[in-house]
């Protein structure tokens, strides 16, 4: 931790800051300058408090220095880590597409879904029976039926399936049913008691970035899952808020090679939710695997005038195989495979 | 529903859209200028699918007229409603101030930030016995523990106590603890399933706003608890994200006067979160009456130096007690009282 | 300065940063910690450049302790500075009231703007005659016209006249014309030839905050007008930009304590651009008088109706004259006046 | 333009927006809903004024349907427009790297530069003669003499020169130096003086995005310029200012598809500026050619550690080299090449 004092601090201020490091059991280096003080407390940095630092007299303002996520942190695991879906890994050369519908409608939908993802060479399957809608007038997803459409239809070609879990009381059953992979979607990636759950499972994680949550944050959110016990995360970066309205969202392409170098878990992207038209994907699908991403989540829906959400940001089966030419050849470029 | 065409549509295209409107039970009107034609859409625009829409042939863009937000409107409800918090109104002439320690510690702390509650005039205590934390390493809160301190405390004083609900395996602790508000906190404001069961108990709801959520989808939340049959919501600005990182958050004024136009429901303010800093409390709390709230949540600790979380934020008794003298003042001066 | 070292950082690396800050004549003061080595760099930090410090091998990150900003800084200037306009003193006791239209459109427009202001208990009028409109179609002001029909207007009340400067070479027509503040507008916030040029006449100037400034930012674009030789700087908050798509922008008034506390120079608001509506005005007005703010600029315009730009931000006089009423109650409230 | 009117909306008042629009030149078509009356008003929609109408009584709200830019809408322009630098085309299948130091500081320097931009394979050399700082303390660009050490280095290998224009009274010493392309920095985009002077001249002018400029603002600035004559305008993406305090900028790569829709003049992107940090320029550089992306403007020095500004952000020669042989294989992936 960096104190850095005020410039009209006096010796007995500063004196009450260094008693405060050493009650914590921390040690004090002063550093004084012509204008200014510094005071560095070198030690366990979880044993102070920010806060407290900060309101001590002639204090101007305290900095961590030391990084607050532990588990996911690179240091940790310099060498990157894999996390295996039945067999199939993600974070490895091999970049994995994942397609499939918004939700999920009805059997035959999904069967013509698990069709066309098998059909374009994706190596996982998605598709949502619970669906966070801004209206509550919306659909809201067809619930358990939609998860045992869902792996019935997955199970034809052996498609790993890939579902977000909204609520922790819906863990059980995402359990029964025998998700592959548990989705975290934008607004709940500070849902602390749905982390903590998830936590304490063995399965595989997609934590989605929440729409304004800076890199820290979504490390930690990640912390919360790990410091469960349950160390299969993978990061996926679907667009942020800013002030831009002539797309839905931003997709940050910045935040793949950041990831890259501060965590050792894998980083998938979402270019479908990102731009919120089927149009844009192509271009924000081949710049995420330029840029490294490890996987892609993408929306394709057998007939997207028919979709039951999300319509317009669907591809069509036709539009995904296209699309999967040109990320093979992306990825070759780089030195991978999809 | 209003449709812009593409400058090239054709004839055949116009008619498709038509036909969608029809097919869906509205009626067309449609515009055709000498460069663009333009398609109303008139009847109830929730039968009609935005998304479905853009995606047909030849339309450039879809908007809604009509607002999605029915029960918290205030088409619905001109005149204001007021929320009755154990006889207290929040939403009349009077503005409620609600003070007390960002958590929940000791009985003593507790019972000392009541006194200090009290002496200052404020007609409610706020308190958190479970806390959201960025860490999952951070003090997480006291949990039962926590209600049942704060209404020992908040008893002698005969306050009502706000306090937060996250999980929603927690909520009939919270009415077995007789909780007189629930707060709903900015991570949660799009934690549906939170929502939908707060909806269905009948105590008042403070509801703050995402970190960065638009008024939109703040309404939208709020109808999510309106639509289960709970209309007892109080709205409550806290801040949003920006790109200013001179302070944690941005407090928006400008949503005061805006939603007191959107809303039939009362407004608060939380100036202690969005700044963050205790020298920062007077200053937004001032400019929060004057501009119109209905109430604060101001956070006072009854020794901000041994607070456990939050410490820099929270204001001692006597900057609570001074505080409120301004605030009458400028309350007076627009024709309201503390 | 603060260095932080990475984690592996070798002893060679650390006596590398050692050398360079010694090499800038600044001395080294070197912590070792468990898990990181912090160094600090005691001296005139403007010796040492961060982008060179983050580049020597084994750094993690560099961070600046001292600000950048010097004149403006309160530091410099405990008490406060006042900024005098012909007489009347911004930054004092007093709140300041500038009221006015958007644009000069003609001689008349201005007299009973002038008339409407001076009747309302204005203290100086603004108006624009060269206007910075998004398209190169709209109207973009009389010009030098403009400046006699202010002119002109004003005298007859004998009030200060506050107008735009967009570019460089009308500087010499301003000082001409006896323009009383030189406003420069948000879009032009960093364009440092301007603020050099500005720097270099002994005229008061307003500085509107860039819509996505930061505080440093706005205060070393200040620093930039101060170092040229003229300290007579306002700061102008005018909202900021955000995700929020509800009105045109985000009034920040956390921004007034901030500033008030980074520098000496007096701080005004411009309520009727941050929402952009009318009927939004005297919230914000009224919310920034209780905030601290040390004056107002207030569109105004003797009927809206025809207002040539901004027709539905401006209020009519009677409007202005009732909100001066509720100002002058909320300022006394805060011990202030207007 | 569309005009939403109130809920309560009257005939009489229905009536008054009619007038207005025929008065204004333009025909009306009134659409009566069950709950809502809306209006389209056919027509020249720049006759009409949007803030008129929204105050006219009863308005809810008013839109525009047209776009406002003219000249540089794709629609005017199907089949997109090249962009000619002295024979090299800006907007065809070759991507073009144009690369270089951020700051001209000697002519050994810029000697070294153009060597090592040549040797690299790019097509163009960038440098800053005048340089816009955050302080006024800080190096502010050699001036005219950069100007001659950038040509004389720059002929050697016949590369065409780009650099910043801040100040519109040294546009003719560009001019009189022949500088190939006028760029125009983030800070200047909405410099409606400058924009004008560029547009007067018949030179290729880069224009960066400000950074929080929307992409319709930005398509407007761009038709100043083309509205003056000059329709050689090149698009730069630099990155956007966001919430996300980890990075400097991010990088919006949905702007590149979004504006080869919206305009048909050539895009290109600058992933030096916005990530800041060399280590993240590969990656963003890879992803801006695999959106689609018709040029990149890189940062780099012939020894960044002696760099006079942003040496964290410069790479190496031999990184370019490397980076050079990525771009090329990724261009290939998509059918164009470098």
């Amino acid at each position: 931790m960096i104190i850095v004092m005020q410039r009209q601090a006096t010796p007995a201020q500063v004196d009450g800051v260094v008693q405060y490091i050493r009650d914590n059991g921390l040690q004090e280096h002063v550093s004084r300058g012509a204008e200014l003080t510094i005071i560095g407390a070198i030690g366990d940095e979880n044993k102070l408090d920010l806060a407290h630092l900060e309101i001590l007299p002639g204090v101007e303002r305290a900095t961590r220095i030391a990084k607050q996520y532990k588990i996911v942190a690179r240091d940790t695991h310099p060498q990157g880590s894999v996390v295996n879906v039945r067999g199939i890994p993600v974070g490895g050369p091999q970049v994995q597409i994942i397609g499939g519908p918004c939700s999920v409608e009805t059997q035959e939908q999904m069967n013509l879904s698990a069709d066309a993802v098998a059909a374009a060479g994706c190596s996982m399957m998605r598709g949502g029976a619970f669906k966070p809608r801004t209206s509550p007038y919306a659909f809201q997803g067809l619930g358990v039926t939609g998860l045992e459409y869902f792996q019935k239809a997955a199970k034809r070609h052996n498609l790993p399936v890939v579902t977000e879990l909204m609520d922790v009381r819906m863990l059980d059953t995402f359990m029964a049913y025998d998700v592959d992979v548990i989705q975290i979607g934008a607004r709940n990636m500070q849902n602390f008691d749905l982390l903590k759950e998830v936590g304490r499972v063995n399965k595989p994680v997609i934590l989605k970035r929440g729409l304004s949550a800076t890199i820290a944050e979504w490390l930690m959110a990640a912390e919360y899952i790990a410091a469960g016990g349950n160390h299969n995360i993978i990061f996926c970066e679907r667009g942020i808020r800013t002030f831009e309205t002539a797309y839905r969202n931003v997709l940050d392409i910045t935040a793949i090679p950041v990831l890259k170098r501060e965590t050792h878990l894998p980083v998938i992207v979402d270019p479908s939710h990102a731009g919120g038209k089927a149009w844009m994907v192509p271009a924000l699908a081949q710049a995420a695997v330029a840029a490294g991403a490890d996987g892609l989540l993408i929306e394709m829906h057998p007939s997207p005038c028919d979709a039951w959400c999300d319509a317009d940001q669907a591809l069509t089966p036709e539009e995904l195989k296209t699309l999967m030419g040109s990320l093979r050849a992306i990825a070759q470029a780089i030195g991978r495979h999809v």
